[in-house]
């Protein structure tokens, strides 16, 4: 297939393009580099990082992957619009928008670059397909914050509502803790609109906090990293824990802890990835999987990785630290993530020996670690 | 009390304007004509229209109004900041926004332009008075469109949904059947995230298709007009339907006629907006109101309109032509709008003599009519 992969430089744009191209599809990589950049100006530096695509592409082309990339701004339409032509993808993997949830509640100038990447690309990408929509199945990377943390189970993207003797079928109701998270909100928004009056074909995956690093023999031999950030702007809770760990410096949770997420292991989320590709939805259709394989609290979170790494002799500690976030600290949570699992998804648990290996990981690159750049300076108020 | 009103030169604004004026309203008028320049762009004129905001101020002003204006850009946050610092308003009405559905669908320039401003200025308003936030109340004008067309009734804002044996909350689900009824969708997102974060104080008023004319001694003596628009884009239907009857052409209505919509009176839409202000809600909290007073199909206000003009002589003849817009045409319609009369409104009805009473305005200005810029040329696809 011909795949357009749109953010393709990040966390998980770039092991997308590995595994998508050592599985023979054709593929044009699109990055303009803005995490990159945003990550330079606040000052944060991930624990690995890979080359730019032009280097990585040469590799991937010297492994016999047809692979192309081009370092546009997908919020700019007449260049994405070009290169969508030009290619003329059967499938676009919509990776490419902010997505740190204290980046977007910096202030002014941080929260408007939010909506306007987020929503204008979105925009783009159905403007820049409308002609070829027949062909073309766009696959959104959505989030699980979308939702919130509602008193009642959390549906796969819909709800069928009883209410004053009638019924009808619809989009679950989100309300989500930053406004980060509210442009997803938007975006889904956006693109059902669409769907319905374009005839598109969406299928937008609700992914919860993911974590982890893509084993892969080419990665590994040609040092490919996945970029694996841990700082407070643009790390994720479990990957921040591991680094915190191996650096003997507690693991900080945000106030009591009891927050309940549900996670993934970047390696399912490469898997979901592709059993969206190959189940799309009828024109007109829009599919959404929860894209998670388990939930728990932050707390909860700590005492696995405790547990777990005090089998290797690394004695890892525990702090609560005032809340920077506005968020409920004790709610239900029950999520549904039936979806995936019926089209063939295995969950990859959060077992020991992965924690283990994780941390393997990150001591392998511990001369990297900079603990300055850890505690949360972003307030939401 | 001091009152910003954004977007006041338009069909709303300006009558706003001069009704919280003559109540003793300390008011700061803001346009930058975007409607006007757009109107002219596309060749469309209105029926009646007044001067811009310089001259009708210095009316007001005449008149012992405290009024003062600015012809700035609300979605430049740097320029609407300092006029909101300086100003320091008790409250902000909210109407600077894109508001035309035909208009969000003509390609992607104007479907990008109606999600920027609209969603852009009322970004702006929230930084603008995050540190006065304790004594501004932000009053929107939000639309019934947002809830499109449910098979269950349409609550005021919110609804409780009980599932799986638990209850919750939420803001009612939205499924809008425009590009402009989607950005209001976002921006009522977007406020209820900053009500809830920055402890804000804010109003959404979920108005009908509004029709009809302020009568005001000053506004007539003075030639102060509505910007009264009939044409495809920027006109709605009720004001479109008197020119036609007026002018001898038949009603033109868009597919079946079974599309059924709550409608106001703007005598009850300015009522809306006083009783609003004067109920603001508790800071961190969201008031959404109804604003509409009667819901009737698109046939049935054609019909209303035959037998009430037949009155006064005129013939009117009613066709239903190809509908350009994607929308449900039969459709179950319930929607609640007690909140409003709770707080004290007086539905103004679409009475036989309000018909003939804007039909005589109309007959007035009968040589302004251009019957060229009525038919639909939007299509939603």
């Amino acid at each position: 297939m011909k795949i357009m992969i749109l953010g393709a430089d990040g966390y998980l744009g770039w092991p997308t393009a590995v595994d998508f191209a050592f599985k023979g599809h054709e593929l044009m990589l699109v990055d303009n580099y803005i995490k990159r950049k945003l990550m330079s100006k606040y000052k944060k530096k991930p624990l690995t990082v890979s080359p730019k695509l032009d280097k990585k592409t040469s590799l991937l082309n010297k492994m016999k992957c047809k692979v192309s990339y081009s370092n546009i701004d997908c919020s700019n339409f007449p260049l994405i619009k070009n290169l969508i032509n030009n290619f003329k993808p059967d499938a676009i993997i919509h990776y490419a928008e902010l997505p740190s949830a204290p980046y977007s509640m910096i202030g002014y100038n941080e929260s408007w670059k939010t909506l306007q990447n987020n929503l204008q690309t979105t925009l783009n990408i159905v403007w820049g397909i409308k002609n070829l929509k027949k062909n073309c199945h766009i696959i959104k990377l959505g989030t699980m914050g979308e939702y919130g943390t509602p008193n009642i189970d959390i549906e796969e993207g819909w709800i069928d509502i009883n209410h004053n003797g009638r019924k009808d079928k619809f989009m679950y109701p989100r309300q989500a803790s930053s406004l980060y998270h509210t442009s997803k909100i938007m975006d889904t928004d956006l693109l059902w609109f669409y769907v319905r009056m374009f005839d598109l074909q969406v299928t937008d995956l609700m992914q919860g906090p993911v974590y982890g690093i893509l084993e892969n023999e080419f990665m590994e031999t040609n040092n490919l990293y996945n970029t694996y950030s841990y700082d407070d702007i643009f790390g994720t809770v479990l990957n921040r824990f591991i680094v915190q760990a191996v650096n003997n410096q507690p693991l900080t949770v945000y106030g009591s802890g009891n927050q309940i997420r549900g996670y993934i292991n970047i390696k399912d989320c490469l898997k979901c990835i592709e059993l969206a590709l190959e189940n799309p939805p009828k024109n007109g259709n829009m599919n959404i999987f929860n894209q998670f394989t388990e939930q728990f609290s932050v707390n909860q979170l700590a005492n696995r990785i405790k547990k777990a790494l005090k089998k290797n002799k690394i004695e890892v500690t525990i702090k609560k630290i005032s809340n920077p976030r506005n968020e409920k600290e004790k709610h239900y949570y029950n999520a549904k993530n039936n979806n995936l699992i019926k089209l063939g998804l295995k969950p990859t648990l959060l077992t020991d020996s992965e924690i283990i290996k994780l941390a393997k990981y990150v001591i392998k690159h511990k001369v990297n670690i900079d603990k300055s750049i850890i505690t949360p300076k972003t307030k939401w108020v």
